[in-house]
């Protein structure tokens, strides 16, 4: 398997909800990282995203699945 | 990270629905904001969302990912 | 925020299935509507919808997302 | 609203899991059926649908997602 | 309705993880099998997705979609 | 049906979020080793997702849907 640390602190539990979102960003962008592992290529793509209407919605998309995960898991910071 | 608040009352808790669906909105912003931090370009791009059919139907999709989490959240305002 | 209703009667709850799924579709249609305030350049974009095939997947799609969280909210209206 | 009927009998209740995933497949085609009234363009459309990989896979994940919130409300046919 | 099975036991429950996996599968390819009736053309369809990256990615969503529902249905098999 | 293997130890549990996240990885790459049996040319399809920046995206999407049935199988490791 791949070398790159996939769930930061092995962890879906955060303090808050603002930390769980941070949470989710990480994870969405490593994977990314185990798909592209070169550096330089993935800030290439990182241009393309931020220029891109649609990616930037599809970003978002993955980012909400993964948070949905994190806030079950911390039953929604209730 | 980044500095920008991705969770606006780091809650996911709402009085009502129509909150919670702002709240939504709000969050799918935020993270576009965290992909392309530049306010103008991102006016450019919500331009293009704006009249293009399929992206006005993905921002739909993204929302509704993030208003499930939420409406979870709160026990559906039940 | 927007001035525009997210959520018609500020509530998940419908006496029955198919009023579940008609709030699905308004609240589908709210979201384009807050993308896209422009009356008449939704309208075009709707003739775009209604004869592309892939967008009357798509939008089944989302309608479906949305209609699980009100149905999860109506516990099924078992 | 709509004068279609968005679902058959007005419940989400089936006796077995095939019958669950005809209804899966009978509301996607009646939300496509309030986007495009239609019947002819829908005949055409479906001639696009039937011919196109990745429409058939598109399809496919609408009717999963449906089919998800029904199959929830019979509590699985356990 | 089509005479097509959609479920081929009729039941959500499978021994193991892995029997649920293979269901999921099925599903999938029996709704392709309802839109698309005629062996011939899926065949052909067959070979457009095992050549196209993307559609590759978008059977293994609607697969996980499937996979979601029957994993719940048999409480994850724990 | 297929010989291949669709989940390797045929359970979802694993003793910790990261095991878990690599689960999801390991289960999209078996569903894609399904439709697309031949190894080169797999190969081939992912030197095309690693500098694709939307399949990278879409991959996200799809492990994301699967974590999140992993997950819920080990309670969120809580």
């Amino acid at each position: 398997m791949d070398a790159i640390t996939l769930v930061p602190t092995n962890s879906l539990l955060t303090a808050t909800p603002e930390e769980g979102r941070q949470l989710a960003i990480k994870m969405a962008r490593l994977i990314i990282k185990v798909t592209q592992p070169d550096e330089q290529k993935r800030q290439q793509l990182r241009d393309v995203y931020a220029h891109d209407a649609i990616m930037l919605i599809a970003i978002g998309q993955t980012v909400a699945t993964k948070f949905a995960t994190i806030a079950a898991a911390n039953h929604y910071w209730r």
